[in-house]
């Protein structure tokens, strides 16, 4: 829909709010673009590109950044039609000069914003540029176990302990190698894997960690495990088969720590075997939180922020949301992550759910330059809801959704992290 | 969105219809509130207050009802953009005082609504007061099994046998004895369990019962069971997995008593061990209508009027409504009965099911109270629909669609459920 | 929604663009209706008069046409809710006369609409003048494997090799008796089959066949099977449970002749077994398209249209098409036929899959009549779609946002099925 005068107001006022992005895959030694190829090298980009015609020839690492621009740009007028593509053209124009009535970008743009971008992307401040044009102020990481967390400012660029590999690549050597060099225990029973985690979690509190993080395929189900079991497994099964137990673990560690615990549900991994880089993971739609309920009831005092992978699965997170006091709805996720699926989703949590449990967006960038344009994204959804569901029908002033806005954007945020 | 003309004036037309509330859970012998807490104490605000954070100290029993309106009061303020605080301030509007353009209800609000409402509520003739108020002729309500049935009009107040303790507690000892107490019979074997279920449908409908109705967990299949398998599970094995059989002998005598079988399906019950008093159950998506094929198939005499717990699944209940004719689909139920999803699965169903099978709405009320803002909230939705779907694009003239709507909200219960 | 100016402007724009209807099941030697009959026939208007109370006496083959028509109007008036009355609105105005602001039709119409239709239908140039009302350029048909593709103009009727009964049927002696008549061989184990198979896709590539299709039940796996298995289960097991591995043959052979394979997931046949010819058909909502993770892995160069026939399942499709450059949503199918899932599954389609690969509509018509009935219907969702997501908001102008409809109505079909 045009916003009419009253979304305009709305999506204005959220424009200004300072933000808080609680989700993010931000290196932060390295948090902005370099060049254009690390903005069009965004999974989004190069499976959109393949998914329409081009083949991966040019994706290969030794192939030449511009020449891998080009091609995916040429191929832009196949998937012109999609939110991503608008999330690229409003980089385009706030960062490359792009004018704000064009909306075209066309194979003969390719070398011009090549170009521009790497004058631009070279100003000495151009990070602080992107915080200041995206009016950020802080965003969280999404790091690796044995992360040193060093070199950086983490009052800014908030660590948060990712434990995918922890959970389910415990089996793996190199994994355990990992473990034991970051937290100088030798696991090879419950107890020890107990106090490796305990390390980890020691490491990252102590370096300002607000959050701890996991991706999990459908059928998951977590579960305790016995000390017995945990340690036959170790013995005898190459560390086999421990994911729901290491899971539970790292929910007990949470807890001790105060941490919330993310849980982004509902990813497979390698769907399309031969996919671009990061292009390969889909979903089955038959999962249910209800495989969450002893997690839940067992963990009262721990804060899980969900986010699932399928809007059917949303009615279920507004319900769980709504009856568990330590369940929380959290962002628009990856193929949820456009605007249909956004505006259902907002509206049946945000109708439903206390509005002080109500994460409303995170960005989930690899480059800081995308915080703009999702939120931006996210911004017009949300005035338009707010609009429609609460100031016109004369439940609320325009202030006061407003300030509903606001603790989605950032309230909510500051007080479930504790930031 | 805020309504305009057309929208006006469908919902005027449509709050002009007397209601017949086909399912609710009001006490006959005690149908309106006497206090805020009888109010406040609904699931709906406990559920909410406690999920916003509210601890479940001032629920028990013997706290100070006062004390309790008071702690789900000063919550408020972190629920208040949910559509069930909106039932609230609609009924403080119309029953308690508040100012009509008053949006807001906050901690220093308690006392004055506590005592405006023990002073309201005290008149002697409260009850016609809110029948008329509401514009409310009749109300299905949901009986235990052995309710003596007596004490109020069954004209009024229609009762409806509900059978979830005979299909899923006959392994408990004191449902048997109260099988027996209020049959006659000793249940020792299919044929006495018949004889039994068959006196106690005679007890309803002699005393006016209407309906039958039951509530379903997402796993669960119908199924017709042996007489030896039956005996043998109640001598042997403690009446226990007995479920589906004696759910199937139920839909026998309604076929033989015509009462049409209310299903609502989807329910797990105590999935948040800890939560407030009836907040504890929640769903699990993965569920299927085909599961109700062979019933289905079996009685196609009795009317089956089916609400279902997900939006998701509407959709199925749509496309079996449309094909087998006993099948119906029934109001808009628990966490499918806010905004959005009573638009999309009213919206769904209007546009593909006969609409002399469209049961609109009921409204599952403790307290007669709660009425009029749940069918409030409906009448808005339905006015819009009504104007989007069939006015605006010339499909159906307005008086056409008022009658449409008049169809939903009480001729189709009228016909259905023959009162 | 009243169409306002652009949507008008739109719809106008794209009504004009003609059509090629890539899936109906029109008999090319009988392609328009020859009485009323012929259009109530439609299993839509005889499943919903039957769903709303009609009995199926009159439904009998030698019951009277004009008889059975009576019977289906005068239940109209318990269906003229539906999209699918709407069709018949549409017919009637279109071809049989009926005024352009009559909204109504009751059983007092029945016999004058009938003798219209018998007068109207039996012009001998009706089947041109229904091609140039509908603006019809080319349509697909659905050939059983054995059928002669002869005696029609295969560039107007195209044909489309339909495999349901090659994959579900071939424990039928009857199956096997017309496979080998129609492929000279004699099938005994997996290499007879393959050649067999062969010899069908060389019968409908030389006819002009475009596409192989085929309808699969929720629960439908695809599997490579070894060669030795399928001897066993022909030899010893009575052709039974080779579903899977003949469907695989099948997408072999698409690969190796290039013919797009169309994939219609979800139906259960038969749920409803008294129901009325074709309107037994149900669905499981719980499939995932993860299931055909497998196929779409082996088979990269061969393009699968697939439809799913429930909306939730709609994200899938629309995650699956964005990231396996093979698939490609198709259309909007049966119980997802009607306006609201239509705009929902197509918001979110056009919103994240390249346009190149959006197969936009196809009528699924067993009579030519059917065809302007129910793309009228999808065009102006379409227009309504295109201004709300994309004019509206500035993204795209009137004249592009015609471009990319006509893409989906019309181009893709092209290059998709190489037509």
């Amino acid at each position: 829909m045009a916003a009419d005068q009253l979304v305009q107001n709305l999506e204005s006022a959220l424009s200004k709010i300072p933000l808080i992005d609680p989700h993010s895959h931000i290196d932060p030694l390295s948090p902005v673009s370099k060049s254009l190829d690390d903005i069009l090298g965004y999974h989004y980009y190069t499976e959109l590109a393949h998914s329409a015609g081009m083949p991966q020839t040019l994706l290969s690492r030794d192939a030449d950044p511009r020449d891998r621009v080009r091609e995916i740009v040429k191929f832009m007028d196949r998937y012109d039609n999609t939110a991503q593509y608008g999330w690229f053209v409003d980089i385009a124009r706030t960062f490359l000069g792009l004018g704000e009535k064009e909306t075209k970008i066309s194979a003969a743009d390719a070398d011009k914003l090549y170009d521009t971008a790497l004058k631009t992307f070279a100003q000495p401040d151009w990070e602080a540029q992107v915080f200041a044009k995206t009016r950020l102020e802080k965003i969280f990481l999404t790091n690796e176990f044995d992360d040193p967390l060093t070199g950086f400012d983490t009052t800014r660029y908030v660590p948060c302990l990712r434990t995918d590999s922890l959970v389910f690549q415990l089996h793996l050597p190199e994994t355990r190698r990992r473990l034991e060099a970051i937290s100088g225990v030798h696991v090879h029973d419950a107890a020890t894997l107990r106090m490796a985690l305990a390390r980890v979690f020691l490491h990252f509190t102590r370096n300002g960690a607000k959050a701890c993080a996991i991706s999990l395929p459908p059928n998951f189900h977590p579960a305790k495990f016995d000390d017995e079991h945990v340690y036959e497994q170790m013995q005898f099964h190459g560390f086999n088969d421990l994911a729901s137990g290491v899971f539970w673990m790292i929910a007990e560690n949470c807890r001790d720590f105060k941490l919330p615990f993310d849980l982004m549900i509902g990813v497979n991994r390698r769907v399309y075997e031969k996919g671009v880089f990061q292009g390969q993971d889909l979903f089955d739609q038959r999962t249910s939180l209800l495989q969450y309920k002893d997690l839940f009831n067992a963990f009262p005092s721990v804060t899980f922020p969900v986010s699932v992978l399928t809007s059917a699965q949303n009615q279920e997170l507004m319900a769980y949301s709504w009856i568990f006091p330590n369940v929380l709805p959290n962002g628009h996720w990856w193929y949820s992550n456009t605007p249909p699926f956004i505006k259902k989703d907002l509206i049946e949590r945000i109708t439903a759910v206390p509005k002080t449990k109500l994460i409303g967006y995170y960005s989930d960038a690899y480059k800081l330059e995308f915080v703009k344009p999702k939120y931006g994204m996210y911004r017009r959804i949300l005035a338009d809801v707010l609009a429609d569901e609460f100031v016109r029908p004369g439940v609320m002033s325009e202030t006061d959704a407003v300030a509903l806005g606001t603790r989605l954007l950032r309230d909510n945020v500051k007080q479930v992290f504790n930031v």
